[in-house]
């Protein structure tokens, strides 16, 4: 890599996916970053349309045109990060081709033939930032159980650090591959983490019950996320099924140092943006919310993208909309031995692409807040 | 009362408090209901206004204009029923005159001359649909302790029957004075009440997260009502303290057998109607998600309000929105000795509005479903 | 047909395309008028499935299943009116068929065939009310040029009656094809024709700016109609080029005595229901916007599902929604010789399902608002 | 005034009612300004607060607590501009004792005296940048008639310069007021002005169809603000009244050289930020709707925030969400001699706060972007 003691002054960036809402919203805030430049963004069914026709609100800003990923000409390309926003499965063979693992024949003959092209031209130092779930989960079996196929990369799986920016910092600025955090995960990290490994919290009985905005669900064509379908309406989905359901438990599990599993149910709700958790806990014996909220405040009082509020101050999504924030509070339940925890995010910005670009700015030795002062949208 | 072996052809009814959500729902249920007509509507902030003025959408039916409650004339009347959407405090203090407990001076002298007077003409025969708060708690102290005032009508708050119709449908066609349940015990107890007298589910570590629609939180000026604060926001607000919290627990308490407390969350949903309450229990040694389901079904199996969806067939509150239909589901969580519990209403229908008028046919003898057979407004 | 003096006790009725929204709402209201049993729902994509898992709403009815079109089994069916709610050109040829007029190779074979059976099974006494745009132009060039293609049913094309209730009552009575006007052309129309007829206004200079909400755009699966692509925004849509303006001129034309032209702005809005006309006219000589608002009250002075409001009182989408109610206002201008006709209905319903279901009611006798009294839902 | 060759490297800043919407979005948008500090921020009614108690999503900024407007100590500010986002009329009384125009009596003894010491502190060098309506219109009468009440501060309504900054951009530089235009001004009159000044368009007849999102309104506490009365609603309000017409009308006339009346007509619509104006124009004589597409791409080919749109391309209020952008895009209509405008804008932003920055750079020497780069924000 080209950083040593200063960092680049430009990074040269490539989006694979560009062409939906995370991918969007990278843009959005990359193309603000001070040392970032967007040289590559890929949508293989827009492949050959100016991004302005895919998105209007990012017209104007000069842009290259979107392409198929197929169609990258590595060589030339002298890329020193690359964002993947592709769904998963295809994420991990595109990152394998990327990272140079390939001669396995499980690559179209093309990539594998272009990404060697470009990993030669690149010598090894591109690093990536994953937004998909391919390598979230640590363990091989947990993932076919829960993504339906066996992982591809199962070294890179090994490899990759989880990029939940405030726990993995040191780990995020020496990898060469970070897979960001689920949305749902996320904000349920940030509030468990610290309690679990301080065993304020009991193992068991924790609930975590969320509740989204439909961008969570992405620019698929499907009836269920139809304006008409959504608005004026709620509904839970992935009950007790939910694909980050495993991805928490193994980061609360680690945290806590056994083996544990939650209670996880989200809800579909009629906003664009926007992710609250409502987290029921089981006290450890002679702890209070008091405690709880301590302990949070202490782990996060320096960090600039997360706010642990005061007694009786409720989080709202409103606070955060738009902005790379987390608020959490911590409240005392009238059943005993009990607290309700509640943490919200944006789930496109810290949940998504604001926190790839804060791990990015730790990967490339920048300021951590850098692309990411804006304040919240509100109203 | 006038009806024997026959109901009367028609009830002259009266709402108090016609200027909010609730009072509006009544009049536009009851105004097609075959056996009533609405001789009466007072709202003391609107008095003098034609009911179109402030619900225009109400407007050209020959409603009788609104009046302040000081100004009634009762002789002449002849009240079948009054329907009382009143703020709580207020409505102990009307209905206890209405009922002709009065003389106590705890009522404006006008009200209790009036009401004496109205006392007289109807000769005791009227009947009263409370949709406050005041006679849910059955007792004073708890009352008191959430309500932050001393009850006035103790003697009427013994009487009064809870008007859950499903459970309490016996004691409601005898009664004089009814109180309706608040919007989120309906769902809750609806799902839970069967549950816990028959112990399939253990007594403690009930967990009710709850989402509301705004106009839960009635048409009162207030800042966090603005749709600018609410649209593309949510929140939770009463947490561990919000006073359906002691009534949940009232009915649950009864049903179980023994005191009991649960965990009570509500959350402010940017869409108008509709409640979507997730429940997480334990269940007893031995019992399933299955049998959970069983019982509901077995209980509602008659019921018209009442749906008990088959397995893995998720509630949505856009099924219900209008109607006075209730789905519930049960779920299997992934953490063994646990289910999770889906109910959804329309708040301002099943529960509050039509819920009310259930109560009334069933008062009155009329089949239970008139004036409520509307199927849901979707989109 | 079967009525003489007196109107059949139930109509069997069929409902084709039955998994869009307007479909849905003629279950909705259809399954509640006294005088309707619903006998036949197709829908060819869903053809097998319950109508609850197409739409859960119209579950517990009893309705019967889903099927194909092809897979009628026409005879013994014994089809009183059948409601075509198909996409345009698919509704000509279906039609063409059921009303016998068969036989020209232009129809699936299999459906030639079987509606052929239909026909002389109902021994042709059926009538048809289209939802769809094909039989609302009357002349064939106009259809073609703005539909894209020959129309196949020349024909029925004539025969055709415009089914705007209030302007065609005595032809809709007496026909046995009535097309239903498009929603926009419905407000648009019901607030100009009796205008024009008295040329109170003058011919030229009539702009229609159209506000909608999103059912307007129909179930089906477009980005553009994704919630978090209509949230929280707005634009316009087929500008100067959309299909409601020549049947807007249409019957402008026939009203006034002469052809013209209209200026047709349609707007998506952010909603599920409603739609609203904000129109400007050229005061004729002498006229004011008094004497508009005087012909339109008199106009409508006896009809149930057109109000036309006093000076200054500002007509509201919410007003109308889910009902067959239609409002209408007129404003001066500050500029002389203008003024501003402001007209609201619920697209949904008298827009589409509910002005259906009125033109039903006229066709076989009934009270025509016969299963239309629902009352506005709001909030 | 501070700058010469060069500008100030941070100017201090005070708004004054920062306890509504444009309040917050000055406060969003100056705290990332390279060059802006706020060392005063008021609100009477919240006098004593922090800014996170009145808006939660502003906290952690360490910005100064809100006081009322008469407790200020001038002496010590050194204030270099005001932003005044104060209700009309009691903005003109404020912005008089600021610009030291004071000793007439109409000023609260108290503020005369304070804005004296504060006058005779900062020496006559502060710049004021209104917000409300009070120094919009420039003639005396006008005012008078539609704003209720004779002007207070005459002299500075002569001085204050149009904020409208792509066409006052020099004037708007050397002013020491500037009184931003109002929002449905600031699209109409980004779109006719250059038609208006080239006589591409007739002098009458030009309808403009307003569409505004609910912060248009303010955080007023007004029931038709509720959540519950706007969403899923619509409707017109100031219809041929709106104050804006005569804005509107004073620039356009000077435009066109010639005195001339629009019709003018807002509506309210279901989303927090976003106006369309659909403007109907009568062509001159010769002219095409290319014409005037042409003359615009001319007028803005420089302007960073202002896009005319190519032939087709539709704009939409979510391309402009949270940016200072503006979209104006020509139509031709199908009614010969007729073109079709639509401009779109977000209120807050261009037609609010973010225009009033745009004006402060340009009256204190900076690149007139700074502060307002923000990409829109969609979803």
């Amino acid at each position: 890599m080209t950083q040593s003691s200063k960092p680049k002054s430009k990074l040269r960036a490539a989006i694979l996916g560009a062409s939906g809402y995370t991918g969007a919203e990278l843009i959005r805030l990359l193309q603000r970053h001070p040392h970032v430049e967007i040289v590559l963004i890929t949508a293989d069914r827009k492949a050959g349309q100016p991004i302005e026709a895919v998105f209007p609100h990012l017209g104007g800003e000069g842009l290259p045109d979107l392409i198929a990923i197929s169609d990258i000409e590595w060589a030339g390309l002298e890329l020193d990060v690359v964002f993947c926003a592709l769904p998963h499965a295809t994420s991990q063979r595109i990152i394998k081709g990327i990272l140079h693992e390939t001669g396995h024949g499980f690559i179209d003959e093309m990539i594998i033939e272009q990404t060697e092209d470009y990993a030669n031209a690149i010598h090894g130092s591109v690093k990536v930032i994953d937004l998909s779930a391919d390598f979230r989960l640590r363990d091989a079996d947990t993932y076919e159980q829960w993504y339906g196929g066996k992982h591809d990369a199962l070294s890179l799986q090994k490899e990759a650090v989880y990029g939940l920016s405030e726990h993995y910092r040191e780990d995020i600025k020496k990898a060469r591959l970070v897979a960001c955090p689920g949305c749902y995960p996320t904000a349920a990290l940030l509030a468990l983490i610290p309690l679990m490994s301080e065993k304020a919290i009991k193992k068991d009985g924790t609930i975590i019950d969320a509740k989204s905005g439909v961008t969570g669900a992405g620019r698929s064509l499907k009836e269920s996320n139809l304006f008409t379908e959504v608005s004026e309406a709620m509904h839970p989905y992935g009950i007790a099924s939910h694909r980050h359901a495993p991805e928490i438990e193994q980061e609360l599990s680690r945290a806590y140092g056994d083996d544990l599993l939650v209670t996880f149910t989200p809800h579909l709700i009629p906003m664009n943006r926007g992710e609250l958790e409502t987290i029921y806990v089981n006290l450890e014996d002679g702890k209070t919310a008091d405690d709880l909220r301590d302990i949070l405040k202490k782990q996060y009082q320096n960090e600039k993208f997360v706010t642990v509020l005061d007694e009786k101050i409720v989080p709202a999504t409103r606070n955060v909309r738009g902005s790379n924030n987390t608020q959490i509070a911590v409240f005392e339940d009238r059943v005993p031995g009990r607290a309700i925890i509640i943490a919200v995010i944006d789930n496109l910005v810290k949940g998504s692409s604001g926190q790839a670009i804060q791990n990015m700015n730790l990967m490339f030795g920048y300021e951590e807040t850098l692309g990411l002062e804006q304040m919240a949208l509100f109203p």
